[in-house]
């Protein structure tokens, strides 16, 4: 089984970021996907550096629509982890169980529709090339 | 290659369906994916009904989110023809250039990371299960 | 480019292949998926080996529903050329155009519901474990 | 964890589907798949009702080779929840030990020349396009 | 649950696989894998056959790379089984905690980029065709 | 279609990155991924410092090695664009046409065995946990 490092274990190096997504994150939990990156602390460095970019700094999409656009690259790959917490992050920025419900079911909808175009070889419209 | 299917060939049932389709979306164009699934129309029907309601009917989701939410399980698969039949969709509502650059940034960055869980095997976290 | 390796120009090993291919399949064409695989024999000669056991040696499973799998898993993949050669294949052993939109519909609910379960996180029941 | 509706908890909309799953299948067992699609009613109605028209409606497929592409195709995404229960559901149809091997093999075999096509990029025969 | 056959309980066609296998890597354990295919004895033939070959024999490509191109392709699939085995075989040709590591950062990078290049509907450069 | 910045077109913040691109591959051609990506100017630049420092930075895996590994997610995930280009990066730093064959073969056996495992819905044993 992968190591988890404890903020204690951990060096100075790993313990920098988990400092930064603790206080980024204003919590004082790291949650076990840092913890096992830990193992590799230039993938924990960069990774941590991309989240807090691209999932938190302000842009034209809304926090919890980047949520949203997670989950569903997370459902479709069924990243279980991944769905487990940032199902639980979407909900914190305010996602409903009937929002979680449509998610679902664009979700389901695109996977199947991706499909259908894919078995009947559909030739993209000359206007959308 | 599939046959298309145009409004003039096509049989009643499936004329209803383009009708729909072009009175729903305000337009006189039917793409082609609609063309292909014409040679089964139970398939058709069922489709179109589908993304009619859940692309277009109200709910908590916004129109343009979802169409944001359906590229990005397009790309993740890569079905090069719901991505840019969608895109353009996406466009028509309202996604600027930025807002397409940061949608692909969180798709790329969750099937990064969706790998990164997959690769430790990290183990969901007791509060998230 | 991949090099596709004709008749003439392969060497003995590659010949012998091609040979078997077309007796067995009653044939004087070889398609272009062996002409690319002649890039390597030894990959050439065990895929040839596999796809003549698996898909056409007696068994449980009927010849044209074999192929109906096969372009199940294509389809779900987005493999154009298999979809293209082994819907081809299909057709020649007796798939109707209805048949082939019903293995669609399948297909498509299959990779719908594969999500829907994902992202629910349905846990299995205990009957089914 | 996702919530669970048992039929006693349901409102009517959710006992309504499971009334008619339950008489449809000839069963008192409804599976976690709608308990957990009964926190959406609406996505819980759609599937049911087209679970019940794909897989179990008459057409040109046989029911049992149904649930044979159905399994091609959760094997290939590795939904743990919908192999487990579409293998009972075949098994239920008559699918035998040797048959499911079959299946593995052919689900196997695709799975691995999808790579090949897709790896040496093959093009597409002119008379399968 | 799939059943597992052990040693004492398999065919003489499944100890020989079983007798090979142990011979060939110098071990006394049999791993769960073979003991699920021995459900299928010609898949079981089949599939150790080719693992033989494909990863053990003699080539261009060196044993440990070998299995870190079968890791790279497992996280991508989610193949929990095949990650944890093939991790354990790469520890055991000397795959360090750096070299994992760095593995995984190449597959995220790879996951990431291949959503761009489909997002974005990179055209591939004149050259490179 | 999405538009291709050439240098000449193309903002300062972008032409550095192109520099930077051109002076470390020793090469005065930027691919036509960096053109599309530079629509989005960060995205760009982040995706440039990883490729350059994952692919390309000193560490325990060789740089032939890294793009073998690269190929083989890209082949999975069947991304026309970054198979051409990757397999020309490792063509240039040594990979023979037999090492292709045999990487080919190594990708395909994975992406087989991840379906056996997952059908036969093996139990990871006792010590690979």
């Amino acid at each position: 089984m992968t190591r988890l490092h404890s903020y204690e274990e951990a060096n100075e190096r790993v313990q920098a970021v988990y400092d930064d997504l603790m206080r980024t994150r204003n919590t004082d939990y790291v949650n076990n996907l840092w913890k096992a990156l830990a193992n590799h602390p230039p993938t924990l460095e960069r990774t941590w550096e991309r989240v807090k970019t691209i999932m938190g700094q302000p842009g034209e999409i809304d926090p919890l629509v980047r949520e949203l656009i997670y989950i569903a690259v997370s459902v479709t790959n069924n990243c279980e982890y991944c769905i487990a917490t940032h199902s639980a992050a979407a909900r914190a920025k305010g996602m409903s169980e009937e929002m979680f419900g449509e998610l679902m079911a664009i979700v389901g909808l695109a996977n199947e529709t991706n499909r259908l175009a894919n078995g009947y070889r559909v030739p993209v419209d000359e206007k959308y090339r």
